[in-house]
């Protein structure tokens, strides 16, 4: 059996899959101040019509823009790989596959929305796009997308991020974004922090009202989330498309699929695709594991209720799994999944049952990466490494019950950029935080009160 | 037209191309205490013999081991991908090609070797693989080869780039390599130099040194060299062998291919086996250019003469272009560029006019590694950047003469471990050297006599 496989670039999937067709949809975000559900229109000052319209979209295929296309061709399809070395290692009957989106030029699966998002703002005329970032993922995708269709691009980057881990800011300024360390004295939002605190580090909640403050105030600029809404979800079904095809191609049928867990979008682009078949009698028996970490449980050991997706409040309510929005989870490398929420729709799928957790501390996280690196040969991100863990544990538990199991997982990124993480590892340095329930009450006990109709 | 070709797992070229059966072997190296011909048998006691019989061969094509190919398909064959939004870019009518080797878990070509090195070592029973490094390319694509085949991984790594450039480093540890800081009191080398200067940042020099030493005093232990080599060069032909297949098969000829130029290796892996067409009349006026730094202009400004290949004059006398063993170059940012010597195989086909070569500043090779990463969105290794600075002068030389042509390069790797260059890059801070005649001239004095037969 061949190791690997990747799809002929003419066989890549031309539209998105929206899951809301097959589960329906989930609730609707809310207005804070009516408690009443929001439209389009409000968001329509920060977000593209053709976005927010995705946003709602109950169309089960939604066709991918030939431009979009043309760009996702630069890296895409990506590969699927057997890790038969891995298998070897762990002695185990399961065979384990993983899906790899590190080959994108960022280096993650962050381009696969950020490339769609930049195309439907530059076909509204939107001339910048502003967000922020922590590390630096997602801006450094977002920089990478823009600069494709020549539509400036403001990311607004957590300072002690900006000015410890100058590699992903050098990847923005690279693709020609204007990167700002937030706190910055260019918006209100940051002009008060500094002025309570003017050696503040900054967070992401605050990075967020600056991006959010800049683009209400100029016409011409749009605002840009990298996980947890819909539209961004569905534009990584990219993902898991590709690996249904490559999969029947090569006669896989998977028993459990598995992706990390943050706000949930790489996690949702891998798995959606295949809970259309769970849902649909083609895959009776799949499970579906989120793979997220015990500094952040989200769903482990939160709620299913109505909350902000901002520190700050600003954001309409979504009906998610959170820890309370005032919730601020411990410094862990895998800064990506340090979200006080769920996705919607991947917490839609959590409360209908279709959906499994796990969760794992950094030191575990770090084992299965070392391993993994050690066998595959490719270093993960630190994020990935909780789906690798996961496989691990699932490929252990086939072996205990003598059982054959197809295992996939979605290897969302390579950790070339977070290579001090694994000396901490090497180094016996790394902490792992038991999930900081005190906190958690805390926070939860400090969920807006909605009435749910 | 399609955008990007990945060639089919199963159409993986299964043998190496070897140019000495088209071109003629090159001089043989030759034992500096006799000015003899040297045999294989004073090498054996660095080298497996199948590395040694690769050395001297002149069969056209060489078989690639099953267990190197098991382990090529982990990221093999790469993609050949045309430039389209590079060419928009510089309104040229001609066609730039790129082969993409930054997709390898070491994030360049240099693993290619390395598994075929690892392999060859372990079967012949070698326990341990000892090498040197400066900023970590070559030895964290060894790391990772020797992991492949459960070797032991021993690296000297220049002083100053190990404690200033961690990265690599961390990824060498991750892949389970021991990595020591060069000069150290491990050797008698070491220990003599820090006698000497205790504060010694460290040369390439004396970190071959220092892996020459372990491995020839212990029989379990071999050494490896990551260029220059003939059988390292063969290794290479993947490059080429796949970017020919991948042309064949969409049509595509090519008038102009383009590799950077340190040591030689990834250039002669992408043009060697597009030389047999030219030599055997098939691709007649195809032009191979060699890209390399005005700061070490080895073909530009070197001569055809034999030279050690080392610092220390340890090593055979091999005839090839050189500056002088004893030249050291400045510190430039495409570190991989900065050796003394080219291989001899390049050297030969140099001398027979099949391969022609230009030299580049650091600040326009930066230049056109911007334009690059802006327009076709992958951030180049400041060493590949030579090849695409030189590919974007011939697009341009084709657009003045408004002839279409088709240009191909090597990419040899991605610079994702090199951003803080780009820093300096943009914040205008790099230093443009002009080649230093005079140091060329001093070491070219101190060329050792040999009489050619």
């Amino acid at each position: 059996m061949e190791r690997r496989f990747v799809l002929p670039v003419e066989e890549m999937p031309r539209r998105w899959y929206n899951l809301a067709a097959d589960l329906g949809p989930c609730p609707p975000p809310l207005d804070p101040s009516t408690g009443k559900p929001m439209g389009p229109e409000k968001l329509a000052v920060l977000f593209p019509m053709a976005l927010l319209e995705q946003e709602m979209s109950t169309e089960r295929w939604i066709p991918i823009p030939e431009e979009v296309l043309e760009v996702y061709r630069l890296w895409r399809p990506t590969p699927l790989v057997r890790a038969l070395a891995l298998e070897h290692d762990l002695e185990t009957p399961a065979e384990i596959w993983y899906k790899y989106e590190g080959v994108s030029p960022a280096g993650s699966h962050k381009p696969n929305t950020a490339v769609a998002q930049a195309f439907y703002n530059k076909r509204e005329g939107v001339e910048r796009i502003s967000t922020e970032t922590g590390a630096g993922q997602w801006g450094s995708a977002l920089a990478f997308a823009c600069d494709r269709f020549g539509i400036k691009c403001k990311v607004y980057m957590v300072r002690c991020s900006f000015e410890q881990k100058p590699a992903r800011r050098s990847m923005m300024q690279t693709w020609g974004a204007e990167v700002t360390p937030s706190p910055s004295r260019e918006t209100e939002a940051g002009r008060k922090v500094l002025t309570q605190n003017p050696d503040s580090p900054g967070s992401l909640g605050i990075a967020i009202s600056e991006a959010v403050e800049v683009a209400l105030g100029d016409k011409k600029t749009h605002y840009s989330l990298g996980s947890v809404l819909n539209h961004v979800l569905l534009h990584q079904t990219i993902v898991g498309l590709e690996a249904k095809a490559q999969m029947e191609r090569m006669g896989v049928r998977p028993d459990v699929v598995i992706g990390c867990h943050g706000g949930g979008s790489n996690a949702a682009g891998f798995i959606f695709p295949f809970l259309q078949d769970k849902i649909g009698g083609r895959l009776e028996g799949l499970r579906a594991i989120l793979a997220e970490p015990w500094a952040c449980p989200t769903i482990s050991k939160g709620v299913y209720k109505y909350d902000f997706g901002d520190t700050l409040g600003l954001t309409p309510l979504v009906k998610m799994y959170t820890l309370g929005s005032s919730f601020v989870p411990p410094a862990i490398h895998a800064g990506g999944l340090r979200y006080h929420g769920s996705a919607p729709m991947i917490s839609h799928a959590v409360s209908k049952g279709l959906i499994e957790v796990q969760a794992w501390h950094q030191n575990e996280v770090f084992e299965a990466n070392v391993r993994f690196a050690r066998t595959e040969g490719i270093i993960p991100a630190p994020e990935s490494g909780h789906a690798v863990k996961s496989a691990i544990e699932e490929a252990l538990k086939a072996k205990a019950e003598k059982r054959k199991r197809v295992i996939a997982f979605n290897l969302s990124g390579h950790g070339l950029l977070d290579l001090s993480a694994y000396d901490a590892y090497l180094a016996g340095e790394l902490v792992d935080y038991e999930y900081p329930q005190q906190a958690i009450d805390a926070a939860l006990a400090k969920l807006p009160q909605v009435a749910e109709g």
